[in-house]
C-alpha cells in the first residue's frame, strides 16, 4: 500500500515529476450514476445523504468503483456551513437550495457567528473519518468548502440568484454589512476546513462559484482578499495513523476567475482551479511555475460521444503539454460533471487522460 | 442642429478627440421607467410593442426625455430573425422567450434560411424610420442584432439555458450542423443589419450576449469566426436624407469575452464592449488604439444610493483615464439595466459621467 506521499494527485499538487496526469472530477459522485440515484432514494433525500456519514461515504466511493480516478472528493453539500449557523437550509422539490432565514440586515449580520465544526459539524467530520477509513489509502480524499464570498451570495439571496441583485446591492450600498459577514465566514471556513484537515483530509479545495459574478475590484476586495485570510489560516499538513506526516495541498477555484488568475496564484495556494473559458496553454503562461493548474474541459463535451470526449481530452492535453519542472497539471472539469452525462464517456476520458499524458510524457 | 458628424457619440466610436465621454446605457428603454410600462400596457404584449413601428419609436425615445443621453437605440427584440425565420417566438407569461419549433435536427437546420429585412422584418425597418424621424437628429440611433451564436442557443435550446446543453451537445457532437446554422445566421444578421443602416441606423451593434459560455477554442470557431463574417459584410456607411454621406461604427459585445479581447478587437469593429469582469484600465492596456472601448458598469451598481453610482463611476472613468488620441470610449453598463433601478440614479450616472469626463480632460 502506497504511503500518502506517493499519490499521483498529490505529487501533481506539489508540482513533483509524474508519469501521468492524474485526473478527478467534480461532482464525480452524482446524479449520472444510477448507483447514486439509489443510495440517494434510500436516504430519502439530498440533505438527508449528506448528514448520514454512511451514506455519505457509500456515495463517495461508488465512482472509484467504476472509473480509475485518482482522487476521492467528501460528498457534502457546498451550504453545510450556514446551516450550522442556523439560517434553516432546506431544498424545495425541483429548486435549488433555499435558506429560510436569509441575512438581509444589521440586526442579522450581527447574529452571525462562526460555528463550532466539532458540534453542529460533526457529521462532517464523521463522513471524512468513515470515509478514509473505508479508502484504505486507495486514492487521497479531498475535503471542501465553499468560499466566504459564495457562502455569502446564497446567505443574501436566500438562494440562487440570477442577478445577484441582493448581495450586490449590499455590496454597494452597505460594503460595512457585506464585509462583516465575510469576516465571519472566513473563519468559519478556515476553522471548517481544519476541522477536516484534522479528520483526514489530505487536500483541500476552496469552491468560489460566484466570485466571477463580481466587477473587477468588487472581486478582489470582496472575495480574493477573504480567499487569502482563509488560506493562511489553514493547517497545510497533518499526522497520518501510522504517524507520518504530509503536507495537505490547498486548491482554490474562482468560477469565471479568468481575468485574475495571477492574483489568485499570489494567496498562498498549491494549485488554481480553471474553468473551461481559459484556454490551459494560455494559464500556464501567466502562471508559470507559481502553482498547479486543476482543469479545464467544458462539462458538455461528456454529452457528445466517446471518440470526441477522447479527442477534447487529447487536445487540451496537447495545450498543456507534458509538466515540465515545477508544473503540476490536475486534470478536471471546469465545472461539476452533468447529470445526463453517459457513464461510458466518463470511462473513455479518465482511459484517454491517463494514456495520453503517459504518451505526452514519453515523447519529451 | 448638429450634422450627424458632430455627435460626441460617433466622435467616440470614431476615435476622435470629444470634450466629455459620451453615454447611453443598454436597456435603456425599459421597465424600470414607468412610462415604458404604462406604453407596454398598451400595446398588450411586449412583442406587439417590438412590432408596432409607433409603439417602439415612443419607447425608444422616453429615456431621452428624461435624462441627457448621448445615443438612442433601437428598441426591438434579440430574437426577430429567428422569428422571421418560422421559428415561432412567444413569450410564456413571466418566463423569458421560448421558441415552439426548436432547431435540433438535420431536417430542421436544413430548411433553415436568411429572411428577406424588407418583408418579415419590414415592421423593424419601419421602427428605424419612425425613430430617426422623431430623433430629428438630436442623438445617433443605434441599431443592433444578436451574434450567430446568440441567435442559436435560443433557436437550439428552444429558449434561455443555464447550461446550454443542447447547443453544446450539438457542437461537440455534430459540429457539421451547428456550422449550417451558423453560416446561415451569419447571412441573416448581416443582411439585418445592412437594412436598418439603409432605414437609418447610424451605429450598429452586435450582442454576443452568450459567446462567453463557450470554451477557449469553441469560442474562435463557433461565435468569433461568425461575428467576423458580419462585421465583413456590412455597409460601413449611409447617406442621410440632406445628401451627407457618414460612417456607420460597429460595436461588438460579447459578454464574458474578457479572455478574447484582443481578438475581438481583430475583427474589424470600431468598438469593443465590455462587461463589468475586465478593469477599463486593463482592457486599453489590453486593445491599446485599435478600438473604441464601450463599458463597463456593473449594473447592480445602480441598486446603491446616488452617492456610490456617483463614486463606481468616478472610479470607472479614472481607471481608464482621459482618452489619449485614437481612444474612443463611450461609457455604458456591463449589461442591461435592471427593472429594478431607481430612475434617479440613472440621472446622477448620466451627470457624474458628463461633468467627472469633463474634469478629467480638463486636467490633462
Amino acid at each position: 500500500m502506497p504511503t500518502p506521499k506517493e499519490h499521483v494527485f498529490l505529487k501533481a499538487l506539489r508540482r513533483e515529476p509524474t508519469d501521468y496526469t492524474p485526473i478527478w472530477l467534480m461532482r464525480q459522485a452524482g446524479r449520472y450514476l444510477p448507483e447514486y440515484n439509489a443510495t440517494r432514494k434510500r436516504a430519502g433525500n439530498f440533505l438527508a445523504l449528506c448528514k448520514t456519514p454512511e451514506l455519505a461515504c457509500e456515495v463517495t466511493l461508488q465512482p472509484l468503483d467504476r472509473f480509475p480516478l485518482d482522487a476521492a472528493i467528501l460528498f457534502s453539500d457546498i451550504l453545510t456551513v450556514p446551516d450550522a449557523m442556523g439560517l434553516g437550509l432546506y431544498f424545495a422539490e425541483g429548486e435549488g437550495p433555499k435558506f429560510e432565514r436569509p441575512v438581509r440586515d444589521e440586526a442579522a449580520v450581527a447574529k452571525l457567528a462562526a460555528p463550532d465544526p466539532s458540534a453542529e459539524l460533526r457529521y462532517v467530520m464523521d463522513a471524512v473519518r468513515t470515509i478514509r477509513g473505508a479508502l484504505a489509502d486507495r486514492v487521497p480524499l479531498i475535503g471542501f468548502s465553499g468560499s466566504p464570498f459564495t457562502l455569502a451570495c446564497y446567505m443574501v439571496e436566500g438562494g440562487g440568484s440570477d442577478d445577484f441583485r441582493a448581495i450586490k446591492t449590499m455590496l454597494y450600498a452597505r460594503p460595512d454589512l457585506l464585509h462583516r459577514i465575510l469576516a465571519v465566514n472566513a473563519t468559519a471556513v478556515a476553522d471548517y476546513l481544519n476541522a477536516q484537515i484534522e479528520a483526514g483530509a489530505q487536500t483541500v479545495m476552496i469552491f468560489d462559484s460566484w466570485g466571477g459574478v463580481l466587477a473587477d475590484g468588487a472581486y478582489q476586495a470582496f472575495s480574493l482578499d477573504y480567499l487569502r485570510t482563509v488560506v493562511s489560516k489553514l493547517t497545510r499538513h497533518r499526522v497520518e495513523a501510522d504517524g507520518t506526516k504530509a503536507d495537505v495541498p490547498v486548491i482554490v477555484f474562482t468560477k469565471g476567475g479568468g481575468p485574475w488568475l495571477e492574483q489568485i496564484a499570489d494567496i498562498g495556494c498549491d494549485a488554481v482551479g480553471l474553468d473551461w473559458t481559459i484556454g490551459l496553454g494560455r494559464a500556464r503562461d501567466r502562471i508559470g511555475a507559481r502553482c498547479a493548474l486543476q482543469g479545464n474541459l467544458d462539462p458538455m463535451v461528456l454529452m457528445a460521444g466517446p471518440d470526441q470526449v477522447r479527442a477534447e481530452a487529447i487536445r487540451l492535453l496537447d495545450d498543456h503539454g507534458a509538466p515540465r519542472t515545477g508544473h503540476g497539471h490536475v486534470f478536471n472539469l471546469g465545472h461539476g460533471i452533468s447529470q445526463f452525462t453517459p457513464p461510458d464517456n466518463v470511462a473513455a476520458l479518465v482511459e484517454t487522460v491517463h494514456s495520453h499524458s503517459r504518451r505526452l510524457r514519453t515523447a519529451l
